[in-house]
């Protein structure tokens, strides 16, 4: 079994840089506050003993070498980044949880076959600079790393200048290496583990998801004397589609979920009619059928909604993934493990995308979910126990040894 | 008659101050180039020979002696701040107004017996620190000086000490000044004149307004692995109170108008749900019972449409005014000035709030309105004609110098 205390203490560590003002987190991607955790994670790494290795989106390799080196390495992680107003656990678990293997790994002076290595992907949440999964998808080929370094913030600032800005720009090349499996250990972000009071949620698929960026161009007009039948309102047609991507969720669930949680007004003053708007609807199931149906009745909504308000509209898709089926072996590797070490667990569908998602297309995938409390994430008062997190790294633990074979 | 190529040239001149982005102006109140545009008011009311008295709201009084000093001054003028995205007239007009009627009589060497002051109110649009109309309140005793210093702007900085910071907080104690009468010329920033093909507005009537703060408080969670009936959405809420707004001020209207202008969400992440939203209903009528009847729907609607998500809300009055009835002796006035200069003109009620109306409290007031492209205004493309300007301050004039006397 794992150090829970000691993976709990690093968690802990981690949480005091980029501190929220709630409790939780803000470490958006590729901020002072990301690269200062960077840090943190690389002197850990370099004191188990670890090989650290950067490629040109950012992502930290530290590898642990295995007695037949030429063997391709078993990866596990997650993310360090956070939502701006994120929790302490999410992807952080993953990542320190597979800091905590290698620790074992030394402490019980275990040597694999294959070489293990803890990583920290790039961006992640997709909070500062859409879309999320960023480096997980350029490394799996799905997203081209010239057009992503060119995405912007909400100021403007380009993806790529403000990595290099951080100095965490690395030299080698994406995507160029071997992974014989990957596993991410990750808080469920939903209610389902607690409820039922499992320990370990077996992760067998990977909810589909579509953002589409909508904006909408009606007239900026003064909002006291300009008459009701005159006015070309891009507030008003945002709150339709906002009802209407609820509405077609409501229909759809519990297959489907849908929201608008990016929302921007201008030029945003008490008596302007609002004469642009911009906003981002997120919709995601498990079946892609479904999702591609979502789709298409968000788009012939916006449609109708847009011609009765006069207002002109352009809908761009700026992130995509299809529904994911992990690898059955790295699956039945969990499963088992947790079998093993008598915890209860279940099977489950991630509701949230994950850097696994990507990695599932390019090399045999699985995760594992502990609970967190009232399902709660994307939120500083996300929270977990002590215990939850060392049930989880310890079924990642068995299952990455057993895939690394010792 | 007077000079409407030079009152043309003064208000180009002045919109080279704080330009926007689309051939308006961002001169919002109490900014750097509020203060640059202040000071080149300044410059042209000294060499019009008019002596400066600004008082603590920072609003400006240049001053035209009468034959007889010991007699209240006749007061004309608006304001110089803009909209974020402002037009060139709004305001600028009849401040600019007014200092051509003196330059005017400067030319014809006519003295009045009235004092004539020509005026530059602080913080009419309301945009960056709410409400409107917030020094010509103060003046006329229906707004708090303390009150409305300790107002914030989105950056959480203050009225009060911007003002300071800017160079203008007079030492003038605020609404001492004893006013003969107060006329205000302004663009209408609505369509009916143009549409009628009439020269000038005389205005009898100003609608009431309300402006009503609601802040929404939901749960921020996870936009994928939330189930849907675990929401507690506060950008949702939003929406329905928009579409609420609407609906409301569609029931009534033409005697009525109703938007949500302003609107924030947070964190205003892609992938969180709005915990938090914040935005502002303005919702305006001619008639007290109608504003009082749509004040009542609007905060009925917004408790059911909170129950029914299981958000909690806060509603804040931040601006308020009653419908206006202006003064019967200022509006002779002004139709007399129409008829005798041989102006087309109609009776009209003001849709926007206007210095007038909070003047007309304490003083006789009256408006002139000028027709203005498209009723269009709060938008940068607000557009007027010389001519319109001409006409308008002509009429202005002999108002003035009517109740002015020579
Ligand atoms: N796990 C997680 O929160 N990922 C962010 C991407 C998403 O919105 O699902
Ligand atoms: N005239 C004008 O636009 N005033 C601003 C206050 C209002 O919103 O009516």
């Amino acid at each position: 079994r794992i150090n829970s205390d000691r993976l709990w203490d690093s968690i802990m560590e981690m949480a005091k840089i980029g501190p929220g003002i709630a409790g939780g987190n803000n470490r958006q991607t590729v901020t002072d506050e990301d690269g200062e955790g960077r840090h943190l994670f690389k002197r850990w790494c370099d004191a188990a003993g670890l090989e650290m290795g950067v490629d040109e989106m950012g992502t930290m390799f530290a590898r642990r070498e295995g007695t037949d080196p030429s063997l391709p390495p078993v990866y596990v992680g997650s993310h360090l980044d956070t939502q701006p107003t994120g929790g302490k656990y999410d992807g952080v678990l993953g990542v320190l949880g597979g800091l905590e293997i290698v620790r074992s790994l030394n402490d019980l002076g275990i040597k694999t076959k294959h070489p293990i290595v803890v990583t920290n992907w790039t961006n992640e949440e997709g909070a500062r600079f859409a879309p999320a999964m960023m480096a997980s998808g350029v490394f799996a080929g799905v997203l081209d790393q010239a057009d992503v370094y060119g995405h912007t913030d909400k100021n403007g600032k380009k993806f790529g200048e403000e990595l290099e800005r951080i100095g965490w720009k690395g030299t080698e090349k994406v995507g160029d290496r071997k992974i014989h499996a990957f596993f991410e250990l990750h808080i469920e972000q939903g209610p389902i583990l607690e409820d039922e009071d499992i320990d370990i949620g077996v992760v067998t698929h990977g909810q589909g998801l579509k953002w589409l960026q909508v904006t909408l161009t009606g007239k900026e007009a003064h909002t006291g004397s300009t008459p009701m039948p005159k006015r070309r309102n891009a507030g008003l047609g945002m709150a339709r589609v906002i009802e209407l991507v609820h509405e077609i969720a409501m229909d759809y669930q519990p297959d489907a979920v849908g929201a608008v949680g990016h929302m921007e007004a201008y030029p945003n003053s008490r008596n302007i009619i609002a004469g642009r708007t911009v906003f981002t609807i997120d919709i995601r199931s498990p079946e892609k059928e479904v999702l591609d149906a979502m789709d298409a009745r968000v788009r012939e909504g916006i449609d109708t909604i847009c011609e009765a308000l006069d207002i002109q509209y352009k809908v761009e898709q700026v992130g995509h993934f299809d529904p994911v089926t992990f690898d059955a072996g790295c699956v039945k590797a969990i499963r088992d493990a947790a079998d093993r070490l008598g915890y209860t667990h279940r099977n489950i569908v991630s509701g949230a995308g994950h850097d696994a998602c990507w990695i599932n297309r390019v090399a045999p995938t699985a995760m594992v979910m502990c609970p967190c409390v009232d399902g709660l994430s994307h939120n500083e008062a996300e929270e977990i126990t002590k215990e939850w997190a060392g049930a989880g790294a310890d079924v990642l633990f068995h299952a990455v040894v057993e895939t690394a074979v010792i």
